[in-house]
């Protein structure tokens, strides 16, 4: 038995399946050399976990770790300010004036430490971040992200055209060369928690020559990629422009060989039947971002459908679109948002429940991972403890409520006692 | 100069107007006697308040205090909770059921401390508050909330057809009769803070009879009102059936001279061309709700018309339509619905700024309390000082920018320092 191997002991809830808990009331999860060996009713420990050392959080919340799939680190510092504009608008006038900043490695460092020490303390447990297009700076998240023992993917940022001068690469062939030398420096580094994930911008500020030496790089290396695709209406305009010889905004990523299971495409708030066709025969996620969605007035995307289709699904905060890391409130958003969009745009599709959204935040974007997002046997132990104990009511709630409740008022009385990816517990 | 003179130091900032803010970095507000006195620059404080107890909060924000003008207190114990219906279910499944234990003072009592608590500890500083229809426990809620120092209108809920027997008055005279006795024992407790507010709970749960009897209180006592009006496409169907009389919802509540200066709807999501005149004429306050409304999937109030229209404006919570009690999350819900009817209903109407949605929460749904909503010169002295040191940056922020961020992330890294109404501080 390695220091690895424990037993942890409170209200356990996880998702089974995107309808249905699996709810253990004063129940046992044990964590064997990082991995889950199974959730065990108080009474049904089997004999041989039974010399396990035992972490009684009495009746607190035990539920999987979040995954944030979708946020950019150095949009951090401008979260919540600058709301009033729409995506494209937004960019040029906020964002690429901040990303430009990462260029000094001071700023940086302040900037990525806040970022680290935030997530490290919030309710995720994985994330898939965008960086800048700054190799330097990357390398500086990277190692400041390894620290925090959380599991993350983050990517050098790939822009050679379409953006401003002071926030772009000279050609494909820079962009190219820069994005090599970050793998190799990476590879290097022998990081146990970070990894690397190519991130080409989106279509409007990647060359046709950009995406397909990314494409090659894919290829050769075996490497996850995330981009954007599909947010905003005047975006997809400008993508029909740049690339009259695509069907859709996700052919241009498809037609570099960009897509496929481990593909990570943020928004898809107008994805076309074309486009969700390739979305799906090439498994490529969605990474479903409510909040900067509403924030960016970008609209609201067909969940529901994408879930019926069988789309590899999950949640993303996008800060700085959306202003809050905190992944119980994308698990709220989405609910809402979810709602708004039956009511307001298609009674169709019918709103997402509670438990949808939480699957969403776990199972769904857990999935890219490996074996992570549940506390059933075999996943890798990701645990959130919470304590509910600040959300007072005069009455008696079972954990399924207490979780729901939680999902909603995670930041208005909830707290975050324990955290532990892969079994080892996050200083908090 | 009597003990409720002060002045406080801190970066000030009020809203001059929907659109403009007042801005005091290092700022002095004068409080004399539970009024402004007015707000000063650093070195040009009058002579005549130099001699004032000067609370010096650093470079914490100073704002004035939020209004919550839509909210039920019997709901709190259900919030975050049951969250999967739309408004009449919701009402028959969730909330009937649970407001029928207010009629045991003991349950009563452990619901509406927590409430009255927790409004206390929120950045609410001025509420109006729907009960149940039980007098005692109406008296109960009242008693709590004098407590608190908070400045509230509290209303025993009328209803007498349409509910179920457990929720049910017998009859119009019986609820009326009952409002007159809790008129009569409110009026003996002879509150500072507290005020009676008549509350029809809605035209469905209200018999013509009983909607008369309440128009002629209002009218004897000179008494404010408060109801729902036009909040989900169903419940509109449902009066037009119940008043086939009535060329719109609004007309069901004016026609008993229930509208007014001194009444508040609450929603207004779909209110029509005749309706919206009947609220215009009528000087009525419309409450809106974006998060109830999302989370109950009513829709989303067109307030920029409303605004246009000049009408009264406020913002409400809806506890527990909505979660959370947190009237800066009410400011940011309300940008957020205003961005997605604008990209999903109608782009005539621009999104709300968080300079307007500010405004609402302070001056919008202030004036229904007299001079209330701002630190300018003449206005009770309602301020809240906001400590966003733990909402960390890399930049180096203006006050005007510390205070949209903190609309967005009061309760992620936010945090209330103190709180005064009417010049007194309340205990925190």
């Amino acid at each position: 038995m390695d220091t690895n191997s424990f037993v942890l002991r409170g209200d356990i809830c996880y998702s089974l399946s995107p309808t249905v808990f699996a709810l253990y009331p004063h129940g046992l999860a044990v964590c064997i050399g990082g991995r889950s060996a199974g959730v065990y009713d108080a009474n049904e420990l089997p004999e041989r976990y039974a010399a396990f050392p035992v972490v009684d959080y009495g009746c607190q919340l035990i539920v999987p770790g979040l995954n944030d799939i979708h946020v950019h680190a150095p949009q951090y510092g401008f979260r919540g300010m600058a709301m009033d504009l729409e995506l494209l608008d937004w960019l040029n006038a906020y964002t690429f004036p901040e990303e430009k900043k990462y260029l000094d490695l001071s700023y940086a460092d302040r900037g990525y430490t806040i970022f680290a020490e935030d997530l490290q303390h919030s309710f995720t447990t994985r994330a898939i971040i965008f960086a800048t297009m700054h190799v330097p700076a990357t390398e500086l998240l990277m190692d400041k992200l390894e620290a925090t023992g959380l599991k993350t993917y983050v990517g050098k940022v790939n822009m050679d055209r379409n953006s401003p001068d002071y926030l772009s690469e000279t050609d494909a062939a820079a962009s190219l060369s820069a994005t090599r030398e970050w793998l190799s420096d990476v590879k290097a580094k022998h990081y146990a928690n970070t990894s690397p994930i190519l991130t080409p911008r989106f279509t409007p500020t990647c060359s046709d020559e950009l995406l397909q030496g990314l494409g090659e790089i894919k290829a050769q290396f075996n490497l996850p990629v995330q981009s954007h695709l599909s947010e905003n209406p005047s975006e997809i305009d400008w993508v029909r422009d740049l690339c009259p010889w695509a069907d859709c905004y996700g052919r241009t990523y498809e037609h570099f060989n960009l897509l496929g299971e481990q593909t990570i495409m943020a928004h898809c708030n107008y994805s076309t039947d074309e486009e969700i066709e390739i979305l799906k025969k090439t498994g490529t996620y969605v990474a479903h971002c409510p909040q900067s969605n509403a924030f960016l007035a970008s609209g609201i995307a067909p969940m529901r459908r994408y879930m019926q289709k069988g789309l590899n699904v999950g949640l993303g905060t996008d800060v700085a679109g959306g202003a809050s890391i905190n992944m119980f409130r994308a698990v709220s958003d989405a609910v809402a948002c979810s709602k708004l969009r039956w009511r307001c745009v298609d009674q169709s599709l019918a709103p997402l429940t509670i438990q949808e959204a939480f699957y969403l935040a776990t199972l769904g974007g857990g999935s890219f991972f490996g074996k992570v997002g549940s506390l059933a046997k075999g996943y890798e132990f990701d645990a959130l403890v919470l304590d509910d104990s600040g959300i007072r009511s005069p009455r008696e709630l079972t954990v399924a409520q207490r979780l729901e409740r939680f999902c909603y008022l995670s930041n208005e009385g909830g707290k975050l006692t324990a955290k532990y990816v892969a079994g080892k517990k996050i200083q908090l």
